[in-house]
């Protein structure tokens, strides 16, 4: 194997793969990344899987002689971010009797040399075959995304809820993610000129078969994030499902992941219907005086006490924590129906708060210990259910 | 107790004492911090001592009420910095029964009520009786601990060697810290027009009362470097001595800290007079290539090799780790003297590479197993003493 590539292609995309391999690998192999070259295409691809999570990309380059070998991820990241830059010229010999041969890795500043492992222990990143893929426009998916991951539950023992529901309905995708204390539901428009085709040319048959109900890992679905951030507002990415298997593709850049088995809950019938209190707030605002009372509420329950006084116009926040002082805020807000004392926690109220994509929300509530639901006014139609915690007096 | 003052001032002189705040306090008032209010002067103080290093400052503000209360450090700092820029209050009433008092904090945001403790049990800084103090030059000052603190040993049994050494003498202070593996010297020149003046206006037995040679600990001496930053370049700092303590003033910032007792190593001994190589190169050039080649020394025992190649005009670096590879760069270098191959730690070698202010260095070697000066090349007088590590083929 011979190719010479810019440093800074193979730092980006290095950084990119790198995110997909194991810190405790549970086979060595799965602590490297996997490098072809393609004499014929003039590329280089670099892959790495930890058997859940795959990323696969690649980048131009000056191949003389194509090959594959395996190298440490961190190790390789750690040397190619330090080297300067312009070329890098990566080689070493196919003859080579040695099953671990040493790559050189040459910049202008010296020579390194890492040992490789061969690639037939490499497990192949999954594939499905499936012809035709959704589109999914980029934007639709990066809403759904930003509006519902935070929600996700980070206890592994939790399955399920370590995911975000994805449903495909017609023109919508729906979002959903929850960890038992909090519910973030987003609905985002399908509108891809492919889907729309698709629609107005086939029959009710094929319309359900690009219809499906899934939970991806929130683990994947933060690489897949990373991946959006790159790509143009317009771009399309190509949604691949089977039994098992996701695979996100956009350009060169591929992601697998396994799906996540069981069933999700029926959140829908979480959500109220009807409320009898409403507030419009300013979400900055709120989230300001949040941040400034959360100092107190840290030291004791993470409480904060909404206090609604419609006739003042104005909720009224307070955190007491009886040995060290007491914290309150009031804030103008616009409140129909009648007061409400009703308690929170503070960290759940703030990650959706800093979630909902408008200057202004909306808070509904019904009584002081039924689920309060949090929407933008205007834009994205995103909901976010939060549990009220009980006041002790 | 009541005095207005601004969130910025307030904020930026909490930062600055909290450092002297225990993270685990022998005693609950240690955790607090004091703050003094005087009405005739129209001024705020605040001080932190965890016992061993004590820091006061003060800054101007309304005050129609004075007093002195003590409050929670952390939570102070924590609430301080999030309030909206402007004027603060804090109040509270002197009358109050309760031995703690509740101090409120008002901004335009809202309230908060902060439980103090009484002053009383607060103990107070050490001052040290002297008429005359020692005024130091700002950028002395700053030289010196800059090119020696990183030196001073982290581990706290080390006693002596966690203190940075300071000999004054005539006109000349000199600053060394070592943690065993290698040493750092500075001298730098006390040009201050009070030591010139009092040099020639009096006897040599009043000389001698100037000099001195005393340990620090380092701890304090990093906060003092903060106080330095943020002072001018002609500014002059002063500085009481006396058995136990030491106290530096500088404006409206006081600094106090006890002295590292024991007997500080006889350093200069172990710098050797004559020297067999020279060798002259680019700072910046050998710390990139250091940092290089780090990344495959990390994964062993931080060792990399130099050959001296006189001939050749090179200094080659030279890391291997056997399993995992190997890694070599070639640097330009004026070499005087044979060639010689010599083993380096290469995070003491970093260490002083990166705090020697010049662009190009000197090292200076005898043989493989001898001590290594390494010296600016021009500028500030600094000599920085690493001991070679043993290859073993």
């Amino acid at each position: 194997m011979k190719v010479i590539c810019s440093q800074s292609d193979l730092k980006t995309n290095l950084s990119l793969v790198s995110r997909a391999v194991p810190t405790r690998p549970t086979h060595p192999i799965l602590a490297n990344v996997l490098l072809t070259t393609d004499a014929d295409k003039g590329r280089v691809s670099l892959t790495a899987f930890d058997l859940s999570l795959g990323i696969r990309t690649s980048f131009p380059a000056q191949v003389s002689e194509g090959g594959s070998i395996t190298l440490p991820a961190k190790l390789l990241n750690d040397i190619v971010v330090r080297l300067p830059e312009g070329e890098i010229t990566l080689v070493y010999e196919e003859d080579e009797l040695d099953d671990n041969p040493l790559v050189s890795i040459r910049s202008i500043s010296g020579k390194f040399q890492l040992r490789g492992m061969k690639v037939e222990e490499f497990p192949e990143l999954p594939t499905i075959a499936q012809e035709q893929p959704l589109m999914l426009p980029v934007t639709s998916l990066s809403d759904g995304l930003k509006g519902s991951l935070f929600s996700a539950s980070s206890d592994e023992t939790k399955q399920v809820l370590t995911g975000v529901h994805l449903i495909r309905n017609c023109h919508n995708l729906e979002f959903a993610a929850t960890d038992g204390h909090r519910l973030a539901v987003v609905q985002t428009q399908d509108e891809s000129e492919e889907s729309q085709s698709r629609e107005t040319a086939t029959t009710d048959a094929t319309k359900d078969e690009t219809n499906f109900a899934i939970t991806i890992p929130a683990r994947a679905l933060r690489e897949l994030e990373k991946i959006l951030s790159m790509a143009k507002e317009d771009d399309s990415i190509a949604l691949y499902v089977d039994e098992g298997q996701v695979v996100f593709e956009l350009g060169e850049q591929y992601l697998t992941s396994r799906k996540l088995e069981g069933t999700y809950p029926d959140y829908q019938q979480l959500i109220p219907l009807q409320f009898a209190r409403h507030m419009v707030i300013e979400r900055k605002r709120l989230i300001d005086s949040l941040e400034r009372v959360a100092v107190l509420a840290d030291q004791r329950n993470n409480l904060v006490k909404f206090t609604l006084e419609a006739e003042e116009e104005q909720v009224t926040l307070l955190v007491e924590a009886r040995e060290l002082g007491s914290a309150k805020e009031s804030i103008p807000a616009q409140i129909t129906g009648e007061s409400l004392e009703i308690g929170f926690n503070i960290k759940y109220l703030m990650d959706g708060l800093k979630a909902l994509p408008a200057p202004d929300i909306q808070m509904h509530f019904n009584e002081a210990k039924q689920p309060v639901i949090i929407t933008p006014l205007g834009g994205l139609k995103m909901t976010y259910l939060i549990m009220p915690v009980q006041i002790r007096d």
